[in-house]
């Protein structure tokens, strides 16, 4: 039986998310894997920097109150920390800051954020070289469904050309509102009432969150060094309400889609609204679907990953496989 | 670098699209993951058991001619068997032996075969565990498309459900046929001409290819212990033409669809012409389309992998990637 101390950064919906899974699996964590685990800090802007090495009750956290998140690292001595505090895409800070931190203290550094993975991916992946440790990613984009991992561990030298996909569904939401009668601000309200779309949620509908999200995928996957700004950028506000409808009655409703091509030696990366053929893979999206299409050499009319109406326990799910897979436990 | 001696048992399409595969990725091998090959042996019914230690060229097997299995794996000495003969789905043989004498020869065996998977699974992977090696199978359902190893590394204790899928494009291919206006033996004509029937195509259309990969994805991913013969079990034949096409015309088509669903502690699995309702995650299919779609805790309203038109180094790649895995390659 190995046991490990984990952290929490972040205490949010997906950090409450995370906490219920992690008991929902405690049995199977012991009976598959021989692996324990406890809760040994826990932080948050509400909270503090709340550690206790003995263990933090999730459901009433308290402990000792630490200054940052290095005096809160040296109290709480984690195996595991798990980042998921609000994103800055601009520069990823202060949680690239963080996840140096939790390398540096000899932690596993396991991030649902795609802003420290943007602008920070080779730099903290060297760092966890270095300390034997890994910096994992798999809830940055898609919100859990297996991206990084699938690519990892299934699909080694299927020669990866090309992506595309819906990232953002505040987009597709808001869309679909439109499609129904509404106004783009009536529908990014409705996205807003359902608790997806973004603190600004002009992030998502302009096509902001895709092309971050593109990035990430980009330089893990395929190489690339991309930031936002170079991601060819086009929202959807711009779209005409009468043509939206129009397109969803011909049955090629628009979405906003993300795609990464090849150019040269590396890829490009644009998103923008596309109208979605029948029969198209990226025909299966409503609601708030999320849906990758990979061109490879080996898949001669590509492999697509569809994950249908995820919720905040989706997303914890990446981080908990990446602490699966962090810790070696997998065959 | 380590360099790695492979055997190939059976030499037909999929064969000679994993030896392409391998040449293609030789290169990659070495820069990647510091790994070399080379082919030290080769059997099929048409050339025999033909071994050399010195390496095998493909474009003109020839070697040492040995007399059976045993002999041929002394002489040869692999790392690893890709076994990939012709499939007996009622016994499983002589699959099963060669995998099992592979293994005690101390080679991984690799198989994209799902008579032995059915028919030997748990003694295999116990074999293979008793000998420190490996037995993977990841092209034996859906053609090479991740469904194991998926499975294995991107979902753990992801609390699996149900799946449901369209696992014999045969199938679809012969309503596809049917809905333009052919007769069911036309369409299995035009699948045969497109090189995807099996041998006795009554194998596809009756369901019962549906049925053994059922039985795989079963006993792997669901912990049962089930044989075709266990599955309910219902082929295109009985429908009626100009309901098949009526059904088109009204935008829910039939497709053969094999389900795994809950029943008490374990599962039970079926295979039948259903309508496809559209929007439903199987609605993609079409042609030589193969999909599987999950139900699990942590996704709510499922999970979706999708390979469009395989073709055979998809097959092929399935053997590949398990190679890959098999060595310890993968991070």
């Amino acid at each position: 039986m190995t046991a490990y101390d984990l952290c929490f950064l972040g205490f949010g919906t997906v950090g409450k998310a995370l906490a219920g899974l992690l008991a929902s699996r405690r049995t199977e964590l012991r009976e598959r894997y021989d692996v324990e685990y406890r809760i040994t800090g826990v932080a948050s802007r509400r909270l503090g920097w709340i550690a206790r090495a003995s263990g933090v009750d999730l459901s009433a956290p308290a402990g000792r109150l630490c200054h940052d998140v290095n005096d809160w690292l040296d109290r709480a001595r984690p195996h595991v920390v798990f980042e998921m505090i609000p994103l800055d895409p601009h520069t990823g800070q202060p949680a690239l800051d963080y996840l140096r931190a939790a390398l540096e203290h000899g932690a596993h550094a396991i991030s649902a954020n795609k802003g420290p993975l943007v602008h920070g991916y080779r730099e903290l992946s060297r760092l966890a070289d270095a300390c034997g440790k890994r910096y994992l990613f798999e809830s940055a984009v898609m919100d859990g469904a297996p991206v990084f991992s699938l690519a990892r561990h299934c699909l080694p030298l299927a020669g990866l050309r090309a992506a595309r996909g819906v990232f953002t569904s505040t987009a597709t939401v808001v869309l679909e509102a439109v499609e129904e009668g509404l106004s783009i601000d009536e529908g990014i309200a409705r996205a807003q009432q359902l608790g997806i779309a973004e603190a600004d949620p002009g992030y998502d509908v302009d096509g902001w969150d895709t092309a971050v999200k593109l990035c990430a995928v980009a330089n893990v996957l395929f190489g690339a060094a991309l930031v936002p700004a170079d991601v060819r950028r086009e929202g959807i506000r711009s779209l005409d309400a009468a043509h939206v409808r129009a397109a969803r009655r011909d049955g090629r409703p628009y979405r906003l889609i993300g795609r990464i091509a090849p150019d040269g030696d590396t890829v490009t990366a644009r998103v923008a609204p596309e109208r979605v053929e029948p029969g198209d893979p990226l025909g299966v999206v409503h609601g708030t679907t999320l849906v990758m299409h990979y061109q490879a050499d080996v898949f001669p009319g590509g492999l697509t990953v569809v994950s249908h109406d995820p919720d905040p326990t989706t997303t914890a799910y990446g981080l908990f496989a990446d602490f699966v897979s962090a810790i070696g436990a997998l065959a």
